[in-house]
């Protein structure tokens, strides 16, 4: 199976703000821009693999700056790592005001996708080759957030968390 | 400001998988769950400190088993800790088939909300006071992720989240 | 077949009115909120019969206070008596200003619901035991609301109808 | 205030029933049609008062036939009487499969509504003056319908409903 | 295949103008109301040719007035001329503000579907027999849009498009 | 005011045709993809002049191959030329499956905005700048686009419409 670029599954989303996004604050809800995120994200990893893929999981996600209602939300999503039947994409969320020109990082975030083939079984995915040097630094941390959501999820023992505690809690 | 009850905040949400929920397996995109599980945890937090509240963050959500279409989604939802102005909100996810009888866990989270004052500033909230095992567990445990949390946001450096290392690293 | 517990199926459901559901006062539409208490007395309904199944009919319902923009809207449903094939299903709704502290009840309504086997024909229910004094209440109005229904469907003559006769028109 | 005809109310609406409309049978959801129903009556109301209506109660309503996924809903609404501050709108509903060409009756409703003035108080609204025969009729029944409603609703004692005792029960 | 008459495919749609359907100067998005015209020029050309249809192609559509938040849409759709296996639909538009009686043309458009059998293939419909002058006018110019929207296909050399020539461009 | 580039207004919209955008084939509706292309544009004609705009209109779209459910939408909208008050946007949509690896061309089309300033009065628009060989031809095509939109909205007469005829009509 032959690798993959990262650009090929790039994939830029833009929508606006509406009434009903909002929360009594006229701000977008996070609720709202996750489930336009994760729309992104499994367009970005059907790319990668061309299988459908589901949501196998989501790294913790952090909201800076709210998104006002009329304003632009652009969400570009791009694999970051494949692994056996996983790809991990990663997202940069902004906001926009198109009349004040003012533009504004919201948030970035990574979503897990596991690959299925036609009976709804994972599925191997081509690995990724990364070009440049966001994409290669992106490639190298993907290990240890993949260590890091093992342990969360009570599959991996810390102690066995090589390149995590090697890098998360310098010696 | 008197302390509240973890039970005051509990919130119960509802729901059936529509066709428009699900992705070609006929199984509820991740996305969609998301924005369900954020309206039901500010609810929560909402009734806590009753004032509006803000989604700050959400913690790595793992999604275990595919909810199907016509399925019941049950989400519950209890604030776990409270801060200066945030508080953490824990939710359980289950998916249920109704007719054959078989319901199944779908995943387990962390939200994190903060209180607005009616100019938009964050807002002092009430502490809250565990009652059951669960609750006191969530409780002690909160301190460990919200350090994560910072960590992972760039807010604090790995070596000063010393309850992280004691209980996550264990020596 | 044996007969079930009312409480086997409470369904409780919490929704936030949003813009969209409001009218130009900013209160909730009557159709938005019958359109959440169907699902949600859908779902109690299937609970009970674990068969999958058809809104029959609805009851009067009167719309007592509006509900704000914003405010959470509090569902419970619960089957108040079984019969045939089909299933009273009894709703309260209250609408909620968490901010100020406020709870208030809208509306008190019954829909009726048919079970379907696999082939969308009728199928026979389990009988509803009913436990509180509450529950007892509702399970002895439901001979009379069915009695009513029937007449206004134009399938009982007011003169058969004892029960309602009795009880709504004393003598 | 002049009277205005049942004809000036007439409020045609068209749907066709999507996928999210429907259960897993591919049948109209009931709540999805009491929503369009509400839409096509508020305007009905609205055409009569020339003012803003809410929903004040709706009636007994049975769905004799399930309008399949594809089908077309025809909803047909008219104001039938008109009392101090409040209208009794008529509905009709159709669903029609336009490649078989069968239409085919689904309900007939009556929901009533108040007109509100700027303010948010109620309002007096015209009299009705029906004109054909089956707006004759439909304007005699709906003071038995009031009474049944204002019983049903705990505001008149059976005893003194003497329209609807005459013509329900007849003696 | 017999004619049919323009009347018989008579489609009345009316919705009101909700928050979400607005932009943030409170008026109807030109989007929403292409997607109501859409639904409303299928149906009549389904009750046409009693055959599903897809939408071929959308002839220039020009916004005269901004309909408001919380006004009504009204729109008219009837089948004005049918070729081969194709239909033009002639589509009216009006707003109405029902509080200030005041109803305002927004636009006129033409729709064409195309009639499919069950495995998609296009399908002869039955031809338009024309009433009214109105229908006589549209069913004429019918001919000249065609020519037009073939140029602009490119399916069409401008020299061949004799009667859009001969009125469109007066010798 | 100083020109723009035609590149400064580029909007990239992905969307994922999900089951409730699609007709009983399975394929997108007309009507929703005329939405999301309202939406991509107005951001574009947003971008280009900093102020909220308003749809003015459409001209003929032709749609080519059907898109199909579970596929993705790819929509790309530039300002093709900019007069007094109001700007051309022109859009290239494209459907793919990404699981077969096939893109395809859905179809072209031009949509005209007119910005506002913030009392909803029409407002002048910076002129653009085409650069490469494409923008170049549409720039030049706009002046005999808008000359036809004028002779179809009846505000010019055909004689007068130089450009559009010397191109449309050869000699």
């Amino acid at each position: 199976m032959k690798e993959k670029k990262a650009s090929e599954s790039l994939t830029v989303m833009t929508e606006i703000v509406l009434p009903n996004d909002t929360n009594t604050f006229g701000n977008l809800m996070g609720g709202r821009l996750m489930y336009w995120m994760d729309i992104a994200a499994a367009i970005s990893a059907h790319k990668h693999c061309n299988a459908p893929v589901v949501t196998a999981s989501v790294d913790n996600i952090s909201f800076e700056y709210p998104i006002k209602l009329g304003n632009v939300v652009h969400i570009e999503a791009k694999v970051s790592r494949a692994f056996n039947t996983s790809m991990e994409v990663h997202l940069k969320v902004w906001g926009e005001d198109l009349t004040k020109k003012y533009k504004y990082k919201s948030n970035e975030a990574y979503y897990t996708f596991v690959a299925l083939d036609p009976h709804g079984k994972s599925k191997i995915v081509p690995q990724l080759a990364p070009e440049t040097d966001e994409e290669k630094k992106l490639f190298d941390g993907a290990l240890r957030r993949r260590q890091l959501r093992l342990i969360l999820g009570g599959k991996l023992k810390p102690d066995e968390a090589t390149e995590l505690k090697a890098l998360f809690f310098k010696e």
